[in-house]
């Protein structure tokens, strides 16, 4: 509501001034000026950290968190778009300790930095449109990966943001990516309500784009025709919930990004069954358990490039913060897989 | 407590009233009165929204939701009369797209049909006792019966009106059927606290009454040696929580209705283990997973003639709503059970 | 959301088929079935209670509740549909007793009985339409009337019942009403979002068709200039939080309802400090405290014919039910205004 | 904790890191250019939309947000540094009008604009310390105040931004002003904790600063030896809530700021009674309702050259968002005081 | 329900073990040892804090807290046995200074010590009936009497527990007492529900013992016929709500105790408005307000000497603990009336 | 906090003095004497229980709650505390039924008895320091033990009363025990920020004192480099959540205790996934279902001699009082484990 919704007024004041008494040309600059300073800031708290990390020296790749505090794409509820600070207050919250469950600790600027978020809702309340908004966030992460070893690890925001990033990463590094997306929908709609930026659609983005080899659904269990069409047409591996039992075997023992330039693993905390996240706008139930995922991770072969973790909605995160710490956990464990 | 109470007093006035200035014959006469326009209004609906389907044609059986908001023969929490209305809400709720997970189509009135709710608390309050009232929800499942293609699923209420229900479903079709009843209770007592409606004897009185065949109860984790007793007393055929990794195959793979009238399946929501639905009155640790449910539910084989989904508690489910959204997921892949 | 959704697709629905294979005087008929049937419930009821009180004599006035679960008609949020359940639970909820503060006894049939709910929601998911919907609880208001010594006291809903409530008491007696409406809003929009039954019109709606002589708006504190220029177009009496301070010894001394047909009291429960009844879907700081609306309401000198209590939003009432026993109690005080 | 505590954590790395391999000089180097860059976005923003204001002409003050997330400086809990995106989203939340109280519209851009958060996370988390940081708070108020006819209207954080937001307001201005500040505590401790910047000092740092020539504190009433007696040392004018119903005609009829440079208000949102507003950090009861708060603030004379709202905590604001809407009904308010 | 329910069961158990196995007299004599070892522990830590207090020196009078967890007296809900931790801990919780309203430092020993709990649970799960409990408590509260400067300022536990209490007082003193009761409800009624002993009873019982020469009740508004009936027999000064503003010069200026042996006060959390206060049983709208409470005790003229807090339940205080912090503040400027 | 921060201040307070006016000597003398009451109470409900279940006769094995509601040890929140009466109501809640599930009748005395809680926090609060409170603890459980046939069933209480408590049983049956141990994390750190008696830290100390033979660790998940180590050092089993699945087998089959003097049960609610089980301090995703807890301990063989269920905190527990019914159904599956 609020931040989106302030944004989308002033489009509207500032189209209308235009018209009238401002040149859209002045309006323009003033919106290029916030942007480039966006960016700079960006860059420059990637460079101090990698600057350290270089100096430190010995590391091949690490894990530099990047909020997206983007919500208004989502169909449903804007929560998304205060996940970020949320998710960073849990993963260092004294309530648990700093190692990964295989031993990596995070207090070692070499296996996590954070570069902050991309300051969304300040850019979009300047009159900036979805489409310029998208490369702003691609830009954002190109800005990461422009400074060795740090690898992006984006904090959503709802699912939209994925396709902006996905494509950063494959134009930066020159190629497709292979794709572990787990997720209780497909998120392929080719628009939705009208939005080709929507959170239902950012899959059919990224691979009319060409930015993705194999993509992999997995804990799919909210799905229409349309979904499992699209499925087919893209060549997507779509995993649902009602065969998990006989997949589960494979999905435990994936192997991916050969011949490509990487894995990138996108998660939607809705992949889980409610009952361990309930802090999310679409409740699902039927999904995977936290258990389940982390076999998933945990055994996958593969060079991890970036990764997301999306769609926690903090404002129905009621039960002690409860899914905030699942959100970091996911995070925590993609750290693991990233750094080295 | 309110709702309830205020029938209870209701009666204690009408009966006081009679013996002094008012005629029984009088009373009941308005109180016939009142049921009769009451079952008139079930009537009604069923015909309009059955004629519809068989003017579109092709239907052979269709789901029709009938609530009962009846809560008061509960033994600890009477919530399960508030919640056939947020069953509905849930069902519907833009959060989720209208799809079964096999892919029925929810917004198709041949898949899904609403007969509304029987005025339990409006009839109560006028004095009509517990076991008139069993004969008027009777008579509401009868009377959405006699309308082909509709088929009754029924929304509680607590899990007495299961008797009531199978009654007539039994009564209408002419012989038993096999009956599946999920539920961490075996509600198969002689009686409850001196009440033989009790939702904890409602399975004694349709096992007395011939209505079921087989019945199969799963997910029971809360039995005492009456219930043991009871349970071979009635042939009951019992699956125990205890055991359920050694049934699991068994369960999964059933068939069941052939030879007598078909299936009636009963879903209490706290078969299910309280992480996935807190919203219940009687919480009890160690249940069935969603995910276990929808296994047994999917693979059963056999001709489902009713359904109901009990016990959901409104009053209990802080989480965001959960509980009543995996009630409304129960109600649906049922739906999808049902129409064809 | 839910139940007013599921509205909505049926009335699609059905003029989707009327088009093609049922003929819309079919599917009119089955509509004048339901409302029929619906009607003569209320009806039974009525009749039942009040030859009750006839039987026990010495009743001048006595109210009864008539539910109108009839949340659709808001611009924000559709909670108050549920309210009615939730209100009489809390009247007789076992946590106080049952005197009024001046000592009128609510278990006393001849002080306080009830008709129950108007099925809004089954009506409307027969494809039945506004206006038609707004005669049927106009209908509904006239059957309780017909049935001396009734006199009702509706629960809402959303404030767009009022329109009709207040309509069917003035056509019943005969001539306009002196109106005391309690609200944070005046509700007098000419339309709102090009509803004219909207919630936020009601009070337009009462006056444009002359059913009340002097209309008294006090506790105002969220109103645009329209709202005041419709004010003084009607005549009202604004109250303003602003000036409440000055204005408490007037209205602390109401005398109203004189050489008309008698006084209308609409208490909307947002009036109220949010402090005091957070369980509202427009939360507006700076009101009334409760104890300000019993000054108010025990002081008022006039014969109250019929009141409502509207806009409790039992979806936000997180704090231990305390808007529920703030909505029962206004309920009760009104009852000890109403009965003689 | 989280965000704060990353922050910390950096801060460790940072020396130690600077003690062996990296120059603290190439750490200043770096923070500097973070510090630039946050600056220039501010300032951006500002420019922009006072450029929009200055075309559209007719304006002489207009009320500008600034957020400043710091939570750090308080000593219990740290959930004010999330407060201004979520008093944003009251703001503009659909279930109010955007008229204030006296019908000023908060939609037209001349009488709100906004210019987004200073990034204090980012700052910190570089090894900024806290007089450096205080300093870039000063320089964004100063780059608001630069562009005519913006005055800041800043969302807290906790109350030690109130310290280098006046100092900002007042070496701008080129003198001192008069300040109105409503708390439930005096927050004049020499030192709090051996934490010069802590949020129970800043008025103690003001006064010392020579930023006030008044200081009128109302709302009191959790208040030690030492908050008198530095109130005596200071000449502040005390309103204990104890003596609050004889203080109430004087502070409902204030006039300020006449012979200096205008009128500053600072409003921590638990001089509210907790009733009002529980999402605070310190619940002390016995506080103003508010009315009371909108009465003084109504009808105080002066010219408010800027404010502050600070304290809200997100993280207790359990009752369905009422403290947020609350803080945000406060800025609705100190907006129309300001803009003209 | 719990602790209460185990002390029931553990009654029966030990009545039939009596008749069958056990002789009674073994059975008392355990029982006896029990009680005489809970009343060893309340004298000795009353008698190491009295000793600590006198050779500091210059005390008068000290209150000292005693915590009295019952709650199977009241007729609702049993929450108030769970409320003196709680209390304890918002007293000394951090988010508050350590000095009252006036300036007394609770931090000071002389000021306010703790004698710790009575085991109400553990001895009646020892099979200790209701008359004998309630002599453990009047010799708990004489224990702390016997040492001086020590005066009793009891938690509760609900309403029940004022009898036993103000029985102590006044034998230890040696006559009767004036007592300034604030409560929604008069808690007069001879018996409730059968027991002489319930929260509804406590006043009657002690009017009956003659251990107050007045008794004046503020805050009522929740009175029944025989509630007032009572109130005249016993000469009580009962002051409802409906008259508070006429009443309150009066109240803020009481005078009380001459010529007896001093005031005790009891406080029912209850007296205040919901808004204030939603963590109690019997929620009632319309009551007063924090300050109105505050500005009797703290004008009131009278040596205080003892009094309760009580009927704060735990488990409703689901505000942030708000509940919890207005419990302790009373008890805190109790604290500064008492000790001098 | 509150009981654990007066205790601090006492302790403060009683130095000072100690050093000033009184005597440490007569300081030592008063905790000695409140230290014997304890114990004393302890020692006579212990006696009172077991004299009833002698006279009874034929048990040889009897579960015996002791509460030990100590949590300042822990690292992050305290509410541990306030467990054991939480978990008391939640066994005997009119919710479940009194049989086990394999049948065991609760409500038999020669099943399950109890003997109170030591009364930690007054202890502490006379200022005795940790070594001497963990005799404390130590000398409760003999008590219990002292008096066949009563077993020991433990209700922390954070997890560093397992040190106590295990050592109790050790010395008291003259030989080590084997420890099956379930939790997410080893709690063998040699000492956590500088406290020997850490909840971090307690399978250290009974390692140390070779109270145990073998010490199996189940649902391990936050484990670092030292938790490892330590686990080697000790000759521990751990059995980490990331292989449960291969582990299950094993851990499903149990044979413990042979050639020792039996099993000791330390179950940390933690261990539970907190999806099952959110009102921990610590809440970290991916552990065990109930149904695995209960898979391990119902088909564990063994002489169970003693077990504790710690770290249950009610302070979180704000779903439905969930995680209070998940401790209470561990504490009584126990209880069959033990009694015989």
């Amino acid at each position: 509501m609020g931040g989106a919704a302030a944004g989308t007024k002033w489009i509207h004041h500032i189209q209308r001034l235009s018209a009238a008494k401002v040149s859209s040309e002045a309006v323009e600059r003033g919106q290029s000026r916030v942007i480039d300073a966006s960016l700079t800031l960006i860059r420059e708290r990637a460079k101090l950290k990698a600057e350290l990390l270089r100096a430190l020296g010995g590391v091949k790749a690490s894990a530099s968190l990047l909020g997206v505090p983007l919500g208004h794409n989502s169909s449903f509820l804007q929560g998304p778009a205060f996940a970020p600070p949320r998710i960073r207050e849990a993963i260092w919250c004294g309530s648990t300790n700093s190692s990964t469950e295989e031993g990596k600790e995070l207090n070692d600027p070499r296996v996590l930095t954070d570069v902050g978020d991309v300051p969304i809702q300040e850019i979009r309340d300047c009159g900036v449109e979805d489409e310029r908004l998208m490369h702003v966030i691609s830009e954002s992460v190109k800005a990461v990966m422009e400074e060795e070893p740090l690898r992006p690890l984006v904090l959503g925001g709802d699912h939209s943001i994925s396709y902006p990033v996905v494509r950063a990463v494959s134009e930066k590094l020159g190629g497709p990516v292979d794709i572990l997306h787990l997720d209780a929908h497909p998120d392929n709609y080719d628009c939705f309500e009208g939005n080709i930026y929507s959170h239902a659609s950012s899959f059919a983005r990224i691979m009319e784009g060409g930015y993705a080899r194999r993509l992999l659904q997995v804990g799919l269990r909210s799905i229409t025709k349309e979904g499992r069409d699209q499925g087919k047409r893209f060549g997507v591996e779509q995993f649902e919930m009602r065969t998990f039992s006989k997949d589960r075997e494979k999905l435990e023992n994936l192997k991916l990004g050969e011949g490509v330039k990487g894995v990138y693993i996108s998660v939607d905390v809705d992949c889980l069954d409610p009952a361990f996240a309930p802090g999310v706008s679409h409740i699902e139930p039927g999904g995977l358990s936290f258990r389940d995922v982390l076999n998933i991770l945990q055994n996958l072969q593969g060079d991890v490039v970036a990764a997301d973790v999306v769609e926690f909605n903090p404002q129905r995160d009621t039960v002690d913060g409860m899914t905030a710490m699942v959100a970091a956990k996911l995070v925590r464990e993609l750290t693991a897989k990233i750094s080295k």
